[in-house]
């Protein structure tokens, strides 16, 4: 058993990622948004569950009084759960009091409605309800018992067992009993079981779990579900067994919760061929489905992946919790495999999807992320809660609320996904100031992390404390950035896309500096994008920039970016050379005309862009990623 | 009272269309597609609907055996009308005795399913049923009984009051004591009750029935229909008072068939303002939200009208409905207005939606018109009834089966649409080989038109008959036809778009030619419709054309086009020049590069088009309207 308290994923392979206590951000980018999670949205989630009776679902299933109307859609258990894992990953990062108070009282709540055989959920199962899973497709019960096994994982990763492990344990073995080898023939609609019990299996070592994990996936791809008014088979990965399957379809966040599963499933029980298909799935979905956000999602009809090449910035889905759940897809796989490429992909949704989502004050969030606004969106009510939202505003609560809680437990255990050890060697995938801890085999390694990346480029790395034994440090050099270059006790040299190794020995007072280019680039895209055909975008470092049209002098649309002029550094944005184009004349009532619209362009002049996670904080405008050229 | 047969809309103005009798198809474009709405789509449609119990609704009604499960959606009762219109129709054109037959036989059936007070309807209010107009919102009562009553101007239009008359009748009084003045204070969640009402209101010169429209178009936009889970009250046009909007704006068909409703009742009132503002509607709206097809429907999520400029090829949703009902908004506006803007929209729709829905044999159709597909739909089985089509297949049903039956009444009644009289004088709107005999003012006209027309441009009319008193004859010449010229007793002339006057006396034996240029050429979409920058479509007299991948030696994706050189004709088609252009080398796993990709085009080569109403037709196939320019 290791000593340290684990992270969110800890496989049993040799590479393993961060324990949740082994980095400590101080301030930046990261700590800016940890801070603000913890002292806003742990919150603001909790305020607003327990305003719309989510929490009391749970009192109304232990008083028996399930009769009445039930505040909620049919997955809202989903949503408590999820904060409680946030509070759990936040009082094992701070030992905070009210964290592990509130966790506690919530798990008295929830405790208090399972049922003697296991079974927790508020909406099926009880007096005035439908019956327990009969309405497999829709109902989203085992992706509730998913949440909360989940949850669990979390506590006993930082706290040990207590009685939200014992109710998740009970819950799980209900599960296995219900739907094992010999049980009903069934899977649920969205897919989030399976990595709750492959993770619960791993953390309390029962095997049984992951056992059912991996009966949930070979069921799955066979058209059992029933289908849901419009959509087919694919909506919910029931088309076509996993291990067939070349890339991501249907919607989005199911299909990636159901990868994440797979690769834990994969890992645990050595099944090489399991593990290739997702790897190949994450290799055509991301060459060929997948904004230059990171963001995945092309269609609001399904919340789900497109065809290949479709990728309209304006119809971006890329749904927040999408972008969660491809992190959580994406570090399962740089673990299993040590393949850079999913650290790189990890970086651009964390700065360019998840960072995007919460406001300033951590009280509202987008729930889209759209590449491209065309007009500005009607404001929100603080106090409201949205029907899903179309982008373009974030809000504080939603009539279907899965991305608060979801980022809220992605925030809290961040600095987890930063770095992974193996052996002797520690490997830093993101770069945040802060002191990181790890304990090799050969001792403790501690490092004390200085940058205002992205930012900046520089990252200076003074060794602390050494072990005794051997110890190596190596640096995730992104693909973006050519032109690095590192310094250490050997002297400076270059540093090409991938890793750079630390040279030298790692004792106390030791130095490391890595520098990444971080001046604005443009980024064209392949053309087989047809949506995007004729523009180009501004990446600054890991950051996808924007224009938004309250820092125009012409309106948004009449933008015009000369690519013949480098982009400049500005603040922590950038500065083009730009004109606009007029409106063609007016050639009939349909905007098609028989001669190409030649407009005199307006005399040129610069034009600010901005980081895209930071779009609409000064007031809702119109917005876009990919810019036309003249 | 005039004697001739009449048409689908006969307003109380100067101008008025063809009665369903004065113009006599012979082949041609139109007189093909109508003979095969008449061989194969009429029974067709009957056939399935018979086969699934939507017909046999009515019986189970009539024999009280309501209590079980009820074949189809809600609004099928819908699919009954419209048939039952087209027959209407047919039987008028045609004098069919089948036709007549099948409506008689229909009409028996749901008038035995009729309530003593007039309500119709087989979904609610009877035993085992939810009551009446119990869900405004979704229950589409008033639309199905919006088409019964369409159906039954038909019917008086081509035959006289009967017993289909007689039942639409008495669900009209039904409907205004429910929900006049002093009833409930209702609207339907899918217009189509107004366009009903109206129009039976003028065929049978009951003006409480077009008050009654009135009231529902007055009620209209003050959010009182209940939301359907994730679409705001834009959807059914309940976000603003009609005489309020600017653009359309939700679901496409509703906002049209709401527009259609509110012409009728605009005129029949001299309601000056809300004319105006249907108008104004239509401005925008053609200018911002229409694709070069004439579809309309930007938006899979909702059926829906996008934002301005929001014009995806790829997910364009033109369903074949809204087609038909923007055709319905036209005609009613070019009645209204005697602007020729509005018959050549029609006539773009004509071509380019309408046509394109129904197979070779009639008995399959597109439900979504998308002006790209990426690659080859997966073929559907011919006894399958399949759920709303993602487009690129022809399927022989749907499980919302709306198109169909829509295509069968429009066909069957297409010639009403081809010209319009205004006292002694006939204006030529449409062009299609035939006779056409119009009573004017001055007695009748009858002209033999000869035409190949859109595959040629020339348009001979020659004068058969001729009143004693005055006639005149005027020529649509279209938006797009510069060059066209006009020969008649006077010699040859230039003709611009718009009209173009017979000059002369038409006695008998006077001919009139029109030229119109039909050479394909290019057309250039508006700067402000991002997803097809840097995009040309090719089009041929009223045709839009595309590439089908099955007629390139390139993957379609790669297809680039010399637009230095005009398309030349070929067939019913055009030819290009236009080379291919390899993806770009790989640079990474994300479809984005640090440079813009330059691979080596092919040797150019010659690639042809066809008509775009023809797609798919060779089997499925990738297919594009909008052509990459290198």
């Amino acid at each position: 058993m290791r000593d340290h308290i684990h992270g969110p994923v800890d496989p049993p392979g040799r590479l393993r990622g961060l324990g949740i206590d082994e980095f400590r951000l101080h301030g930046g980018f990261w700590g800016g948004l940890q801070a603000r999670n913890s002292a806003a949205t742990l919150q603001h989630c909790l305020e607003w569950m327990e305003r719309l009776g989510w929490i009391a679902n749970f009192d109304r299933v232990a008083e028996g009084a399930t009769a009445g109307p039930r505040p909620g859609w049919q997955f809202s258990d989903s949503e408590v759960y999820k904060l409680m894992e946030a509070l759990a990953w936040e009082h094992g990062r701070t030992g905070a009091a009210w964290a592990d108070e509130t966790l506690a009282s919530l798990t008295e709540r929830v405790a208090a409605a399972q049922d003697d055989d296991g079974y927790v959920n508020t909406c099926y199962g009880h007096a005035g309800q439908a019956d327990r899973y009969s309405d497999l497709s829709a109902g989203h019960e085992l992706y509730c018992t998913g949440h909360l096994l989940q949850a669990a994982v979390a506590r006993v990763r930082t706290a040990g067992e207590d009685k939200l492990v014992e109710v998740a344990r009970r819950a799980a073995d209900h599960v296995c009993r219900e739907f094992g080898e010999d049980g009903r023939d069934g899977i649920c609609g969205h897919p989030e079981i399976e990595v709750g019990l492959a993770e619960l299996g791993r953390a309390l070592n029962e095997p049984r779990y992951t056992e059912q994990a991996r009966l949930f996936l070979e069921r799955r791809g066979r058209g059992t579900l029933k289908p849901i008014a419009l959509l087919d088979a694919s909506y919910f990965q029931d088309d076509m067994p996993i291990r067939e399957a070349d890339a991501w379809r249907g919607h989005a966040v199911r299909a990636l919760y159901l990868a994440a599963g797979a690769i834990d499933v994969a890992v645990d029980t050595d099944d090489a061929d399991l593990l290739a298909a997702v790897e190949r799935q994450w290799t055509r979905s991301v060459e060929r489905r997948t904004y230059l956000t990171g963001g995945m999602g092309s269609r609001h009809q399904d919340e789900g992946f497109g065809e290949d090449w479709e990728l309209p910035p304006d119809r971006a889905y890329c749904e927040t919790c999408a972008g969660i759940a491809s992190v959580m897809v994406s570090w399962r796989l740089y673990l299993a495999t040590g393949d850079v490429r999913y650290a790189d992909l990890m970086e651009r949704t964390f700065y360019n999807v998840i960072a995007a989502s919460p406001s300033e004050d951590g009280r509202a969030f987008f729930y889209a992320n759209p590449l491209q606004q065309r007009s500005a969106a009607a404001d929100v009510r603080p106090d409201e809660v949205n029907p899903r939202a179309e982008g373009g505003v974030r809000a504080p609560w939603f009539d279907v609320s899965c991305c608060p809680t979801n980022l809220a437990r992605t925030l809290a255990s961040w600095q987890a996904y930063a770095a992974a050890v193996d052996g002797d060697a520690v490997s830093l995938l993101q770069y945040a100031s802060g002191d990181l801890t790890v304990r090799l085999d050969s001792g403790d390694l501690t490092l004390r992390i200085d940058t205002a990346y992205p930012h900046e480029g520089a990252v200076r790395i003074e060794v602390v404390a050494a072990p005794e034994g051997p110890a190596e440090l190596r640096l995730r050099v992104p693909h973006w950035a050519e032109g690095a270059a590192i310094a250490d006790a050997t002297g400076r040299r270059e540093a090409a896309p991938g890793w750079a190794e630390a040279r030298g020995p790692l004792h106390v007072g030791a130095t490391i500096e890595l520098h990444l280019p971080v001046e604005p680039r443009f980024t064209w895209p392949d053309e087989r994008i047809d949506a995007v055909r004729g523009c180009v975008a501004v990446e600054r470092g890991p950051l996808v920039l924007c224009a938004e049209s309250i820092d125009l002098p012409w309106p948004l649309e009449s933008l015009r970016v000369d690519a013949t002029h480098p982009p400049r550094t500005e603040g922590d944005g950038a500065v083009l050379q730009a004109t606009a184009m007029p409106p063609a004349p007016e050639g009939g009532p349909l905007p098609y005309r028989s001669t190409r619209s030649v407009g005199e362009p307006i005399t040129p002049a610069p034009v600010r862009l901005i980081p895209y996670h930071r779009w609409a904080q000064r007031g809702s405008t119109a917005m876009r990623v990919f810019l036309p050229t003249m």
